[in-house]
């Protein structure tokens, strides 16, 4: 920036009070949204994208630029005018906010080039940003990572999460900012303007705070000035501001949150005070034009090298949490983009393999897991191939960030391992039974469940290269390997283990279940009856041809076996499939809150071990219903 | 207490050394298990049991007793072994340790009438602690709760939720110990043995925090007598310890997470280390028999007094949110144990019209999700009927404390605002599209979904007495009054709203969606055609017989349809209850991310409107296939 500051800013101030009217003008026209919560954060962002930021309007997913986070999504208006300001698109479009025909939506999302993530579920953004910061590390970039906070926002855990992970991974290149206006939706927030307070949290977690006054512009050059100079931690600007600022019939008082200015006298009354804030600028500045383009290039990741074959033996005794970690290790040789996140259970989940070939690109959130997700969504939209991984009940922590990371379409690959009572002695807190259905109700996330290390290998692998969120679940004990090296999987796919002429009923299964079936089979064939087995180890999508095709064949006899409640997995993604087909399935399931035990007692007590197959198979023959009902 | 120091600290460290020996033997005995984790803590635990908390050994339920959250539930073994020495039960039970036949199981459980909530799943414990001492405030009675948590644990942001949320209700009935044993399950934690580091972060948070030696009697009881003497504020004891403490060759020591003592020479050489370290104590000194009873007895709410009937008119305009807020005002001033917590959306739920009443058992969490919920576990199973409440989407926030409340099986009354694509143009970061599949996933949760105020009301007070966890989903838009004051509703139940021997096919519907059902309903039998409508106010339990007798009366074609995703909410509850009785479900829900716009558009454009149920109806009419595969 070669202005001085007696141009910039003014040229700056004037450019906060365009903001300020384009957010109030476009909420009043959508009849919705945030003005004042718009109004508080102008001038702090007018000096972020137009004299300290450096980034490529005309190309915002550069991977070398300066990154903005708005977290506190609701003043998604004023996120849209500063990218109008800067020429990104035509200021005309901001007045078709929140319509059904623009992508300018009530809070932001990734539909717009200049969104990382989706942001409007409070405390994830600022996640999200500690995992670009990482990224520009792991990239060799100096891009640094800008993220808007709110005050009332920083109620969330997820904040101090996100601080923390911050502050231990001494990430320098992160600068938040929180809009202290002092009012939240229904109340004043806890900390009202007692910015002093906020402070002591901030720098309590390990951060370079700054107190500022969030109208003083030059203050606040000064603060983004100081937080590029602080080496070794990350900075955090509190900038006391008024909500609904440059509004004098609203500036600072509460019950106008959410709340547009209705077109007419009082949408006028607020235009022209604003005119009236405009101050006289020296003539031939354009900040906008002026914008310094992203500094450096960086570093381009080799094209990723073909992964060796799995190395199991038939019939060797792994359990799929462990080649989870063997093959994870192996993708990251083969592939720099990837990475992998931890939240201090490495060595349970076996991410530890990943660690020690790839050190630099193993994050650890320690037991944080929203915080661990966050990061991965922020990776994931810098172009890595994250994998966080934890115990899958403790991804449970993470659901709301889950939720918002397939609102953002991005490319996690989440593994939960310790899936179901299958875990055994250390009891429900520790099974995961509601995994298949957290993810499987988001309708763009893939759900992958293998039996046996083979097949783990070939979904780690095939997860890494799917567009999109994918979930892997995987199981605490030892499964034989059942597949050859060279057998070939696809996400929505599945295998029929087991199949004759004279199968009386199809059993569904996957991962541990697996086993219980082919037990079941054994079982039955002694006895002389018949049954198809099928691997579905892609959940979602599954492959409904597939399965009506063995429903047909087998009587329209289908019965689902599967380490998990009832409700939302297997059973249901199955039957679902089917409908259509006319099929009924039977569903085996856990049906009630489980407890401590050994595993094989623990499959047996609720109902999902061979011998409730082996009943519920002969059953169904009969025309009888099988399972418990709920 | 009348013993002096010297008689105490000899008996209290006498105490401690065999708790130790009983977790180790438990563990190893079971196999698994954390008896390191147990180790660290020991000292700290008998001081409390036995120089400091009032309870009753024989009725643990005691409603006046202090209470001890083991927020760190993977040391459940010395819980156990605390509470047989306190005399609970028989000593030789804790051998029985993590067997199917056992309470005693890997993680505490409420199983154990000592255990409030059930904890193993880390940072939820302080947060139910928070909850057990607002309910002390409610029901005036000065027990004290104290809860442990671990410093590994510290790293989860609900920890962070639940200090702000007691220093904001200046708890200072609440005491906090964290075992600061400086390692994690896979390696250090992240600040190793700096206490001060933990301690600003307490005091940054507004508790008062002191540092201690863990292992020091002495200074272990100053501390707890100086949390006692703490106004105003709660009080965090942060205890230098070391994990493994009193085993040579684990104390200390990484590589000793969740690993038993190896039965034999390895257990046995322990066991003889601390027989050594007991220490010469004067005769006569029984501490378990001189805890001292519950110090008050607390005040009883009075009976519930009826709750006068709903008082809308036929056809009045409400929205369902609107008309839980003043359900809740009633069943508040009817029924003194409601409570109900807020998230600062008190405004947009509605929950501000209890508050209004209710101002006393108003609980303002500000915006932390996992504190709310997690309060409202601990005021639950204290004897409180808690209503948390926020925007439907945001109690996602919340789903790994809502599994661990399933687990626990404690009464909460979740309420969730602003379901689905109905909310309109704040886009899809608002909508809860997967809220239903969340709870209904959970084998004890009742899932009710009203569809207008009469039917809110009725469900909302049901809800209050319904044992176990109950959620209740309302709608933004203003719906009409439907039912009369005097219809009566159950859960598990449901209604059928349209019918006649004519009917083609049942649709069911609920909340939002019911009335494009009966838009569907009227322009159908505009065109000659009739069709059933079930309203499923009652989505989990499903009335299963009712749902086959409509599908065996309408050619067995039942069509659902939700403002909801497509897996795990209706469609799926629907089909797995007439699975048995062989008839087809074709489901309408929300298939894609949705986008901001007006909520007729967005019911239109993502499948769910009138004119989608009768293109579904006419379609199965003819006996092709309804609504889009996945």
């Amino acid at each position: 920036m070669a202005l001085d500051r007696s141009s910039l800013v003014p040229a700056l101030i004037n450019i906060a009070v365009r903001l300020r009217i384009d957010s109030v003008k476009s909420t009043s026209e959508a009849g919705s949204g945030h003005p004042t919560s718009c109004c508080s954060a102008a001038d702090l962002v007018a000096a972020l994208f137009f004299a300290e930021m450096r980034f490529d309007p005309k190309n915002p997913r550069h991977p070398g630029s300066d990154r903005f986070v708005l977290s506190k999504g609701h003043a998604a208006p004023l996120l849209y005018a500063a990218w109008a300001e800067a020429g990104a698109f035509d200021r005309a479009e901001l007045l078709k906010l929140r319509l059904i025909g623009s992508d300018l939506e009530g809070h932001p999302t990734p539909r717009l080039p200049f969104v990382d993530v989706a942001t409007g579920s409070l405390g994830q953004g600022i996640c999200a940003a500690v995992g670009s910061a990482l990224n520009a590390r792991r990239i060799k970039s100096d891009y640094r990572t800008y993220c808007m906070i709110g005050d009332g926002e920083s109620a969330e855990g997820s904040v101090w999460e996100a601080a923390q992970t911050a502050a231990v991974d001494a990430l320098d290149n992160l600068c938040g900012v929180t809009d202290v206006n002092a009012l939240g939706q229904s109340r004043p927030t806890m900390w009202r303007h007692d910015l002093e307070a906020l402070a002591r949290r901030w720098r309590a977690f390990g951060w370079h705070a700054i107190i500022v006054d969030g109208h003083d512009m030059n203050a606040i050059l000064d603060a983004y000035a100081e937080a590029r100079g602080v080496s070794g931690r990350p900075t955090m600007i509190l900038a006391r501001t008024l909500k609904g600022k440059g509004i004098s019939f609203a500036e600072g008082k509460d019950g106008w949150h959410g709340k547009p200015l209705k077109k007419g006298e009082e949408l006028e009354r607020a235009l022209a005070e604003f005119e009236l804030q405009f101050v006289p600028a020296p003539p031939g500045v354009n900040l906008p034009q002026q914008i310094p383009a992203p500094a450096s290039l960086p570093m381009v990741a080799p094209a990723p090298r073909p992964m060796p074959p799995p190395a199991y033996k038939a019939g060797a005794q792994v359990a799929t949490r462990e080649a989870y970690g063997t093959a994870l290790a192996k993708l990251g040789e083969a592939d720099e983009r990837v990475v992998a996140l931890d939240a201090d259970v490495k060595n349970s989940t076996f991410s530890d393999q990943f660690e020690k070939v790839c050190p630099d690109r193993f994050y650890q959130s320690f037991i944080a897991e929203q915080a661990m997700v966050g990061a991965a969504m922020g990776l994931a939209a810098r172009g890595a191939i994250p994998f966080p991984s934890t115990f899958a009940c403790f991804l449970t922590r993470a659901a709301d960030f889950i939720r918002m990371a397939a609102i953002s379409g991005v490319g996690i690959k989440m593994a939960g391992s310790h899936a179901g009572v299958s875990i055994g002695e250390d009891g429900p807190s520790q099974m995961a039974l509601e995994d298949l259905a957290m993810c499987r109700a988001q309708p763009n996330i893939a759900v992958l469940y293998p039996c046996d290390a083979v097949s783990t290998e070939r979904l780690v692998a095939l997860a890494a290269y799917h567009p999109g969120p994918v979930y892997i679940r995987t199981s605490r004990p030892k499964t034989p390997v059942i597949y050859s090296a060279d057998e070939t999987f696809t996400i929505g796919g599945l295998k029929v283990l087991r199949e004759s002429r004279d199968d009386v009923a199809t059993v569904v299964a996957a991962g541990i279940t697996l086993f219980e079936a082919l037990k079941a089979y054994e079982q039955l064939q002694a006895g002389g009856t018949r049954i198809r087995v099928i691997d579905l180890y892609s959940v979602a999508p599954v492959d409904r041809e597939a399965l009506a095709a063995a429903g047909a064949a087998t009587g329209n006899r289908l019965i689902t076996v599967e380490d998990h409640y009832a409700a939302g997995g297997i059973g249901d993604a199955v039957a679902e499939a089917v409908s259509d087909a006319g099929i009924q399935v039977h569903r085996l399931a856990v049906r009630e809150i489980p407890r401590s035990g050994k595993p094989e007692e623990l499959l047996d007590r609720f109902g999902i071990s061979a011998s409730h197959i082996v009943d519920a198979v002969r059953a169904v023959a009969k025309g009888k219903p099988a399972g418990v009902a709920r």
